[in-house]
């Protein structure tokens, strides 16, 4: 169900109770649907051999426990091919799930590594991979869970970076972190948590693709709270300001609405107007049993939920992933997915219902390869038990989101109140809404990084809805937004292809450019301070 | 006993083994001492009236809790004298103990706060004062007191005043934190843990002196680290780069001995020849009690320990408060005491034994009131248990001190594996000597802190030992070194007084114009902000 659609049906109040959809609402995968793929790609192997190195890391690095501090082994990947003893040091600081996948994933930095001969090296995300700090306990409970945080994260990252520099004899390389990439790690990690239980539901998922976001965004936090560890960070679509009441809350569907209404008016007026004719159907007498053809589920469906849910996430990861070439990131789709949909709706003949067009739409996006015969869009409870990214939204990672009127999904609002109670009776624990802007800022951001912090890449791609939770502006000579109007999700990070339009390779250019104006400022920096 | 002598003399053999003495060397008051001088000066009341409040403090910034997160009343003050909404609001990051001491001895912020129309606010450190996690019980084991560290006092801050700012409605207010000042509150604080065990001897002191001092270091990491609650920092006296390897070991007591060479070479040796002459006689028989005659000690001596003790304090304490003008700050002291000891040293017919004009000498110190008879050099076990700062300087806050062939202190040196020893026997804990340069940087702070933050000032006088690890150069347009020749411990922090040298009318001077420099930027800055 899209959880902006919450407020809008009765058969839906039962999650509109639920605000965690509301807050993190971009978060629902169907592992049905990857299964039902029958040409889900094999994730690629490394294109370049790393070692794979574990680390004892400190399990909580912000209150001292007695004895010894419990430690963790921390997983994380080295490439040095290209490197030499003091020469730069490429860190990406690693998201939710097996490090492989992202280091196999992140085509920018091997694309980019022998030009400024950088060691590689991809740090596994604690509570994620191979990285558990109590094993197959990690997810059990509040008391475990609670180690799983950001703050822990870039403590991780730092000691780690720091010990192995030293490792290296490299103290003086320079450090520049990476975080934006998602790693198309989709066949490995464990994603999604569904759970409906009736009145009593329980609506959580875990989304890759979401924590990821979070997670470029600890890119940038890093160099804000680590600048003697990182000489700059390039954040690769960091909704930084995603949180708290800094960006309009319905901006995020707003600009997946844009997306579609660019692309056509009558494709987004048709998608606009299909929640309702989908429900005015599914209150008919058999409407489910018609729906369930309709949609070529492969067993009967029980309720709408699954159908809007189904459509909702076909709109919303296509106008992410709304590439200028084929792409396989989320799903195999063509080159710009979001008007091939749109030509997908505007075919039809006009009598055709909305409901035929949207199911057509969003076939592209579960089915470009045309091998699926039936979807499964209901699905079963995840055997992982509770997953990270539902943890830390219901702790710190509170992003409230609304549909507007102006949206193409149906309007709804954010009950913290009720997202609170269900965090409390899902994990046991009480979000913390505000805790991201004091820890980290990111109100008036361009007032207090105008006099503090530097050597940031903050990038955006306009067709990415998560773009409007980024920065979009420079902010000082040193802090630079990189905005490009085609772009998608953190399109600059996946690998050059012979087909990148001039704009993606122009983005591309300017990182590199800019990254290479920091390390050509650090080492003469460097030169003189070893002087004095 | 003086650390610096720990190895030169089997019988503080004992203690040599106990490197938290070297690790924190200047933290030896005595209350015994304390309690000797009869006139000592009642802690003056403050002299604006404020407003004592208590914020419900999360317990735990960086790991999530079950239910809701852990609580703890934090005290702070308010001075809402000459603030009007929007106003800049000057915060003082507490040190330990009670807060109303702080404020009532902090002259430079009452000086300052009428041009500003600043509110003034005075936040109590985590595990000081009232301010105390768990009641009677804060100081029990490793298990509460692994909430007491520096990151959690830092989140307190941020939390404390975002909060105070909107209960206020006045977010836009500027901010600004100040770091260094003392308290005088040596009557209020408990402030001394002393137990001597034989062989398996345990010697940890408590020292609001240097706990203070790390406070101080406060400030400047708050702007570092929450660019976006403060503006700037005044971090008078910070001694930031006193940690890891950063700043030499043996700087400290270097610069104590440079203070009485600057006064008077023959000075420097006579104290530099003391402690041979002492040992020389303590071995003799009948050598202490000769040695307690002479050093009118109300009980009898049963050991060396405390002469040595006793003297350093007086040197080492003598030299960080060299004011300008008669203070009374640690002890009541006639201006430029060093010069003053000196004088005494060498005001003594030639014949006269290096003992006799030593303890003249440190006898200013502790009796410059000229009440005290005799002086209570041995001290009882402090019953108010383990302390603070001792906590703090085994887990994070190891600053590894020597004395080197040219300080007027017997050579020794520093042994870390001892000092984590001593620490797990003491408080069942790991030091993480590396912590602190990794979490808050240091190493080439330069080269770090001219491509990020801004808009700090460390202000260091010469004179203090403190300073050796202070920030003495500037680093950038906006991180601002303001040193003094002449200056003592943040002796900008003392209130104005008519009898102040010029260069001290002149650094205070500078300090309001710069933190004036940024308030004229910040409300410009603000503006064009909320214009966009």
């Amino acid at each position: 169900m899209a959880p902006c659609a919450s407020l809008l049906l009765p058969v839906f109040v039962i999650l509109a109770t639920l605000p965690i959809i509301q807050s993190v609402p971009t978060f629902f995968p169907r592992p049905s649907y990857d299964q039902s793929l029958a040409k889900q790609p094999k994730a690629s192997k490394p294109k370049i051999p790393y070692k794979t190195h574990y680390f004892p890391q400190v399990l909580d690095h912000f209150t001292f426990q007695p004895k010894s501090s419990k430690v963790f082994y921390q997983k994380y990947l080295v490439n040095s091919h290209y490197w030499h003893r003091g020469a730069p040091i490429f860190v990406y600081t690693g998201n939710e799930g097996d490090i492989e996948w992202f280091a196999a994933n992140t085509g920018f930095l091997l694309d980019i590594a022998p030009k400024f001969r950088a060691l590689l090296v991809f740090i596994e995300h604690r509570f994620y991979g191979e990285s558990m700090p109590f094993g197959n306990k990690s997810y059990k409970s509040a008391e475990t869970l609670g180690y799983l945080n950001s703050q822990q994260a870039l403590a991780d990252f730092a000691l780690l970076i720091r010990s192995l520099k030293h490792n290296l004899s490299s103290e003086a390389s320079p450090v520049v972190v990476f975080g934006g990439s998602y790693g198309g790690s989709r066949l490995k990690i464990p994603s999604q948590l569904l759970m409906l239980n009736g009145f009593d539901s329980l609506f959580l998922v875990f989304n890759e693709k979401v924590s990821l976001l979070s997670l470029s965004v600890l890119a940038a936090w890093f160099r804000l709270k680590y600048p003697h560890i990182a000489i700059g960070a390039l954040a690769s679509s960091a909704p930084i300001l995603q949180f708290d009441d800094i960006t309009p809350w319905s901006s995020f569907y707003d600009a997946v609405s844009q997306d579609f209404k660019e692309a056509s008016l009558n494709c987004y007026e048709v998608i606009k107007g299909s929640w309702a004719e989908l429900e005015a159907l599914s209150a008919q007498k058999e409407g489910l049993a018609e729906l369930s053809r309709t949609f070529r589920a492969c067993q009967d469906l029980h309720s709408l939920d699954s159908v809007w849910e189904w459509l909702w996430s076909a709109f919303v990861y296509t106008a992410m992933v709304n590439y200028p070439t084929d792409a396989n990131f989320l799903m195999p789709l063509p080159a710009y997915p979001v008007q091939a949909m749109c030509k997908i709706i505007d075919g039809f003949p006009s009598g055709a219902s909305k409901i035929t067009r949207v199911f057509a739409a969003a076939s592209l996006y579960y089915n470009y390869s045309r091998a699926e015969k039936c979807f499964k869009l209901e699905h079963e409870p995840d055997a992982h038990g509770l997953h990270g990214w539902n943890w830390q939204a219901c702790t710190e990672m509170v992003m409230p989101m609304t549909c507007s009127e102006d949206s193409m999904f149906p309007t709804s609002s954010f009950s913290y109140k009720e997202f609170a109670e269900d965090c409390m009776r899902t994990f046991g624990v009480q979000p913390r809404p505000h805790w991201i802007t004091t820890e980290f800022g990111g109100k008036r951001i361009e007032l207090v990084l105008k006099r503090s912090g530097g050597n940031i890449i903050f990038s955006n791609g306009m067709q990415d809805p998560w773009s409007r939770g980024g920065v979009l502006k420079n902010i000082s000579s040193s802090i630079i937004a990189l905005v490009t109007e085609k772009g998608a999700h953190h399109v600059d990070f996946r690998s050059a292809t012979k087909d990148d339009p001039e704009w993606l390779k122009e983005l591309r250019r300017q990182e590199v450019e800019i990254i290479q104006g920091w390390i050509d400022q650090y080492y003469p920096d460097l030169k003189r301070t070893n002087k004095e």
